[in-house]
């Protein structure tokens, strides 16, 4: 008899997690918070200690074609960096594991090890340890970021009636992977450096510096006001469903009101193209969405409101429409 | 002009480690200790909370040819909280973060899960987080492990006078790996498992499980006595330099004094291989080496004394034999 093989990429991410979920139940433990936001919480005496951890595999979440070395460094720190300031937390301690092919070159680790250190200093962040390994098939880096809180926010805290507010354009790191992608070369651009070029306009290198050398963004001028929170990683749209899932709401989002950036709508015509696919549903921008009871967040943008169920588009005529959340998922 | 180019496999682990120790120094942060021990620490308010990583590739740290989805999470958490005993510390909070080709069944994810909770539940260890992805080129796993200690025990208080002990039989692992190399087949044991064979002997079972569903050791029963500690991850020799290197010492090792398990001698004879290089240099044991001023440390064998310089091996009629501390390095 054979019998039916259900493979992990048949079940899909989000069936992968709820099972991991039900596998490590924490009980009555004194952790505030485990899996299922953006970072996990627990505390020590009176400090809350925010940990999240994050992996970068070859082929997937990098290709060296289009990426430098310096580049994957810095990426990796930048999306645990996110994860801690989408808690209200500070970013710390930081631990590094790498598996690397014998093939690379000591250029190419230093390269690696100078995108770490300057995200690292950029963010206030040590690195304390980690791993070291050889890889058969493919590099492989995961680091481990730990922060403290004053108060934790996090992906629950959302309810009917909230304003619901992004800090920054979205797509825009999606919109240069693409750009990537077609061009096929690595720009060699670093944090701090002014990089230009003949070939490439200026606004798309503008988006293209967006996913090589991204920013975290840091809430600390708004947190008192901050309700829920989360970074953007998988997409504007799939990210608010995430708070909604975890608030038990819905949300209406006024279309109109999502910024776009010039690089995200000259990519998208380039390469024929929706940019509102980059801008709703592209990973990997580290904006913030953020839900509160004001009516006003400085620097960030109204984007929609919080409500008891569903999920609708409105536009400036005032006609509702029904989206499905979807962005970027990895199986 | 064609340019020299330096391969990382060229370097060598402990080059690269050194490396990456001087890419980040950690200055004065209040940082009890970073890179350099089994894990690193850092205090909050009164408590020391000590951090290690580890990561674990196919083909280099395990095969499934011969290893269970099971084994391969079960061995991972130990990995993590063997270098968490090693500080002293109690082991609390997990990090978990898998990179899984899309071939991998349901079964054999939920098989790696339940190895890795069984570990966690053993060594009351909770789950909080982690990271999943997709592999193109083969599994990853990482785990970072969060433990707590009142007195952190470092690998650099080892002084000259100091006995060494070992907590068990060293080699173990590496016979029972060599072993499932020869058979080249997978052996189902789990926690808890009665697990017999008609075709395999039962002391060579006995070693064969000391890799596969292996033991971290808790050191809490002699922990006032223990000056400087480390576990076995990489063999004997190598990881005693490493106490002796960090605490600027040398070793005297009473090679007659090592215990070698019956296992080992089975397998090294079976296989044609010197027994003595499973138990001096063989990776993976997870036993703990430890120096104290006290002659007597419970269930703990005397091997040696620390000395000032150098390294020697004496034997029962006093002679003595300079020897290189060698072990399992990655490159």
């Amino acid at each position: 008899m054979i019998k039916d093989i259900m493979l992990i990429s048949e079940l899909g991410e989000l069936a992968l997690i709820e099972k991991i979920r039900g596998y490590f139940s924490i009980g009555d433990s004194g952790v505030l918070i485990a899996i299922g936001d953006d970072a996990a919480v627990f505390s020590a005496d009176k400090k809350n200690i925010v940990t999240t951890s994050d992996l970068m595999s070859e082929g997937v979440h990098f290709d060296y074609t289009y990426t430098t070395f310096y580049q994957v460094g810095f990426r990796l720190v930048i999306s645990n960096v996110s994860d801690i300031y989408a808690m209200g937390a500070v970013p710390s301690y930081l631990f590094l594991n790498m598996a690397l092919t014998g093939k690379r070159s000591e250029e190419e680790f230093d390269d690696f090890l100078k995108g770490v250190r300057e995200a690292c200093e950029h963010y206030n962040a040590k690195v304390l340890g980690g791993d070291l390994s050889l890889s058969i098939k493919g590099d492989f880096y995961s680091a481990t970021l730990i922060g403290f809180a004053d108060r934790v926010k996090t992906r629950s805290g959302a309810k009917p009636g909230h304003n619901i507010f992004i800090t920054g354009n979205t797509g825009d790191s999606a919109a240069g992977l693409a750009y990537l992608k077609y061009v096929k070369k690595r720009i060699p651009m670093e944090k701090n450096m002014e990089y230009t070029s003949r070939e490439i306009d200026g606004t798309i290198l503008d988006t293209v510096r967006r996913h090589l050398i991204p920013c975290a963004c840091n809430p600390e001028t708004f947190i008192d006001k901050i309700k829920a929170m989360i970074d953007i990683s998988d997409g504007l749209l799939l990210d608010l469903y995430r708070i909604c899932a975890e608030s038990r709401a819905g949300a209406l989002i006024y279309r109109d009101n999502i910024p776009v950036s010039d690089g995200v709508r000259a990519i998208a015509s380039m390469l024929e193209m929706d940019y509102m696919d980059f801008v709703l549903s592209g990973g990997e921008d580290y904006e913030l969405i953020i839900t509160s009871d004001s009516d006003h967040l400085d620097d960030c943008i109204l984007i929609g409101k919080i409500i008891k169920d569903g999920f609708f588009f409105v536009d400036s005529d005032g006609i509702r429409e029904k989206f499905v959340p979807k962005g970027y998922t990895h199986f």
